[in-house]
């Protein structure tokens, strides 16, 4: 067999797929290493693969779709105990990276049993519990004796943290708090594992000494029996109901009655509480962002996957399905050959990869920030915060937008559940509400906004922060990006740069005077709010230009380089046009540049044609990760369709209840009636 | 009590709801006779609504998002055969909007297991039977003697009609049709109802008489025995399997293997096979876009309403949820006093109501074709098939966008299914899909615009039709939209005319510049098809735009005029924005207009908020309907997102089957593991 340069191509494929991998221009191994960030993480990724295929018993034991919600809780709760058991054999557990393909693979995107047990319950602890605190229930939950999470948000308060409701009122004669949920809006509501899984919880409750109210603190608090696992007395806890996705989260409700803890269950590592009621202050009070900003920063890894797995199955399934002809000689062509299927799978293969590499670059960032913590220097630690406030925001949404398009590329076969693109739309596009819903996270980043544009306006641009620092330079007259050939991406990047710059300040502008005009600043803020989230949104996307051309600098492969260097030159193109207004408006832009964007639109998409499935393949992703019959490696789609379907539940009886129950004696009724 | 203007307002009612609907400007009756087309119409859907109420039969045994697919299917049987019953008491049957209001209260969005046997089986045995055929089976169809679907499209061919394969083979020995399905790519796959409701299907085939291709023709085909409903030998049926929405509905394949059905089982309302095989022509062979036109126009309707019942959910919901300060003297607001929710849904409730209008528009302009087609006038019917496919594109896909947006309005409950908004999503979005693929539909009217365009550049601008006149019309040099106060929405619609003008006149330049250039048809027409699809799309939104107009025009009641013109205004600015790029490029906007757009924008925002929560609940849908928790009418969401939760069926068992059979052996064997 031909060495070709996509790795993906098997004997006995469908050759339609074939033909696409064989014109890949790359080596599909080397840019896998580019998007998982170096030679060793992609390798290890398909050594866990391999691995996982030889284990049957870590296989679904049938599709997701055709399984209820409690036999897909049932099966990840099998595959987890199993996982329990065997992950060693498998990855490095400490290795975050192995640890979360291993997940992919094997639990899937819809969640487990235990998934808050070890992203919210042992960090938890481990930030928040004393030494001793850690001896006695940190060992436990690593070991898995226990199985905890983390309950937070209420049912009426979200994320408001000084209006949650339930109370920890402390009795100095027991040397107990009391936790109390006063009405049905402070039940504890969203939490994952909450509602079934867990039999513990650190629970986030207002602390009441001697009737003064300290604020929200952190107890352990247990909610089930060890043995038999019923709730305890005092304690009501259940499923919150199904959900759009992540229906193999049982996420709970909480609610306490009277319901009393040892004084000791307060999470002591910072503050502390005596016998006698004696509160003693953490030595410095500190707002740490550092778990949100490192939670967003792995967001956006996540978002990128999901946003490449549904185009690897519509790109995948595009050059597979033929239809119309565009020769009337000729027989039908693959779907991908139209042009309004390339405009809408093409860029958003571009925006997974600037999404993997931005969130990559953000993850670094976040690693020496911590490094700079350490040595006493915060000064990045604002700027990473509102950046990733405002790529959590566009990344979740521009996802959502290209797994939708990947699934209506795909025509009606998109919206049967073996295409498996609708879940991981539910799943993906969850990302827009939770840590921070999306709105709420472009004001964030429009604070920090506003707060640099207020340094410029007084003089003190030199006083910016390294991620807002461009906001402070001035434009050249007009952008040069039809007239500098050669010039790398620096004029798009000019470009992006004046049309944040310019909405930053305008949407400032409008929020100071306001308050000059008399507003008060809340009122101003919210007047302003709109146009605020637009200039968020434009600094979040120059974030992104910039570390994709970032990224395709630094690469030393030239046919990956040049693979993604085309991949760039559809980005930039593409989202300029989208963001064309705001360069228009001003004159920064032309109507002449306008047509050069959008005759470079479709150049690139004409270049990218030959490598657009290698693109999707070189993600890797197996068809146990896929879950999907039209994403399919070998293209066989429409045999696997078919069997699909025989097998799902409703074919189990040649006649279901609902005709024998109702219809057939509905339709004899009337042919008793006829014969009257 | 008050006589409030708001008919919607009952004692108990939330007081946070209660006071948006105390501040309506219009009477909530009347703008529901605005929305459904007349005050008969308004009023028997409140009697339709009444009258359901009071019985239960015809209620949710509980609510769906409890129930798997097969118990929805079941629920949805029981339902139906009692509305066969009892129809008549509640509604005219022979009315299609009571008809369409019943179905949506009682048995909801998700389908039914006869959805298709009215929509399609019952009209295609109309149009295509005999007379004596109809007296054989259209009888037992009405009569509900037997159920049946109409399977054309299959696995691997969509809805290309001509590569369908499924053959008809003409036996003159024993004057029988033989169906065959030659492979799997040719199993009918998506009818809906064809999986296990069914037992008779209008089968379209490829007609072979003494090995001559005929090409497709319907076929009336026993797929089940009458008695037992199981499938006949040589018939494979069965269902398709899980789908992102529309569960309740058994879309399913059908595969014939050499199975034979009488000659006269052709529906020979137009062509005729002689028991010899003499093919006898239907007497004049012509395109019959009519029934496809009517599906179209009565899809924008119903896609207006599942967006006005996102919205109102939403709305509702943001009316009594409260977070965050804007005055940090003041308790918490409602979130409807965020400009970026306001700004989020406002816009989109303009959208429903000019979607409606546009629909109502549509179908009365389909009626007129009929009218005129009798007369022998066919001069209308292409520009309204061409627009049609325009306003399904553009109202689908607008429609998903504002349903999702209205669901993240919601937070976090928004992803409940609780919530009901998924679901609504899940069933509105499939209308991008079905009845022809989005990208498909903004090509077919483009190519109505290119023929027009065609016309123009030939000198023939004359002979536009009416719908694509303006296309011929000069523009001036620039806008007047912030000169010409009082001027109506005039300038609106000119820059909307302007805009769709030049782009139409340039990407059909685009296509002919590149046929001159040498290219062939078909590569020129793909190559300009992005630029196309824009020109469609910008011709779909001026129509929308004038038909907002136009009914605004017509209204009399002062005050629905006033609430009505305020979202016109709020639309036409909103939409202007969006498609501003177009109007920038060359001067026709100006950046001082662009400016004055935005702040129009933001000043109909505010306007409309007294009116936001009347304007959703002017649609009238009753709770039964809108099957929503977070959208009840009553605003006391709390208490019965609680009360929704418990009875969930994860809450029938303390501990799940997961955490007996797995996790707790899992959590002991570890307690063990710690003890040795």
């Amino acid at each position: 067999m031909v060495n070709y340069l996509n790795k993906t191509i098997q004997p006995g494929d469908n050759p339609d797929l074939t033909e696409e991998r064989a014109t890949a221009t790359f080596n599909t191994n080397d840019m896998a290493a580019q998007i998982y960030g170096a030679e060793k993480r992609a390798r290890r990724r398909r050594e866990i693969t391999a691995k996982i295929a030889t284990m049957p018993e870590l296989h679904d034991s049938k599709p997701y779709p055709f399984m209820t919600r409690e036999e897909k809780i049932l099966e990840s709760a099998r595959k987890l105990t199993i996982l329990t058991e065997k992950m060693s054999e498998i990855i490095d557990p400490t290795d975050a990276a192995e640890l979360y393909h291993l997940n992919n693979e094997v639990l899937g995107l819809e969640g487990n049993p235990m998934a808050l047990h070890g992203v919210m319950f042992i960090p938890a602890l481990s930030a928040q519990a004393s030494d001793e605190q850690q001896a006695k229930w940190l060992t436990r939950a690593v070991k898995r004796e226990i199985i905890g999470t983390y309950a937070q948000t209420e049912l009426g308060h979200g994320t408001n943290l000084q209006n949650l409701e339930t109370t920890a009122t402390y009795d100095v004669a027991t040397q107990e708090f009391v936790l109390h949920t006063p009405q049905i809006t402070a039940l504890k509501w969203w939490p994952g594992n909450l509602g079934k899984s867990s039999n513990y919880a650190v629970v986030v409750a207002h602390m009441i000494i001697k009737g003064k109210n300290y604020g929200p603190h952190p107890f352990m608090v247990q909610l089930r029996d060890e043995k038999t696992h019923a709730p305890l007395p005092g304690v009501t806890v259940g499923d919150i109901g199904p959900k759009m996705a992540y229906n193999i989260v049982d996420n709970g409700f909480l609610g306490f009655n009277q319901y009393r803890i040892p004084r000791t269950n307060l999470l002591m590592r910072h503050t502390k509480v005596e016998p006698d009621g004696t509160y003693i202050k953490p030595p410095h009070a500190k707002i740490n962002y550092s778990a949100m900003v490192h939670v967003r920063s792995y967001m956006l890894t996540g978002q990128a996957i999901m946003l490449a797995m549904s185009l690897t199955i519509a790109t995948r399934y595009s050059s597979v399905r033929r239809q119309g002809q565009i020769d009337k000689n000729q027989p039908e062509v693959k779907v991908l050959e139209y042009q309004t299927q390339q405009h809408r799978l093409f860029p958003s293969i571009a925006r997974a990869y600037a999404f993997q590499f931005a969130g990559a670059e953000t993850v670094k960032l976040y690693e020496r920030v911590l490094r700079e913590m350490k040595d006493g220097n915060v000064s990045l630690m604002a700027d990473l915060h509102a950046l990733t406030s405002g790529l959590k925001s566009v990344v979740t949404y521009q996802t959502g937008e290209g797994i939708e398009q990947a699934r209506m590329a795909c025509g009606g076969h998109g919206y049967s559940m073996a295409s498996y693109i609708s879940e991981i739309y539910g799943v993906a596009i969850g990302g827009c509400t939770y840590e921070g819903e999306n709105m709420v996270m472009l004001l964030q980043l429009a604070r920090y906004l506003v707060k640099s544009a207020a340094l410029i306006k007084s003089g003190q641009s030199s006083q910016l922060g390294p991620l807002v620092a461009y906001l402070g330079a001035k434009s050249e007259a007009t952008s040069l990006i039809d007239r500098v050939p050669n010039s790398g991406f620096t004029e798009y990047v000019k470009t992006f740069q004046h049309i944040a710059r310019k909405q930053t300040l305008k949407a400032a502008e409008k929020f100071f005077g306001l308050m000059e005009r008399g507003e008060k600043r809340e009122i101003a803020w919210n007047k302003s709010s709109v146009e605020l989230n637009r200039a968020s949104r434009l600094h979040t996307r120059l974030f992104i230009v910039e570390a994709f051309v970032r990224r395709v600098n630094e690469v030393g492969d030239l046919t990956i380089k040049e693979a993604l260097t085309d991949l760039l030159h559809l980005h930039v193109n593409y989202e300029l046009l989208d963001c064309a207004t705001y360069a228009l408006e001003d004159g920064f832009l032309s109507s002449t540049q306008l047509d050069y964007i959008r005759d470079q639109v479709y150049l690139y998409l004409g270049k990218i044609r030959p490598n657009a499935v290698s693109l999707c393949d070189a993600w890797e992703f197996s068809d146990i990760e896929l879950r999907s019959v039209l994403g399919r490696r070998d293209g066989h789609v429409y045999q696997n369709l078919f069997e699909w379907a025989k097998s799902s539940p409703l074919n189990k009886t040649d006649v279901l209840p609902s005709v024998n129950q109702y219809l057939k004696p509905m339709m004899e009724k009337a042919r008793q009636g006829s014969k009257l």
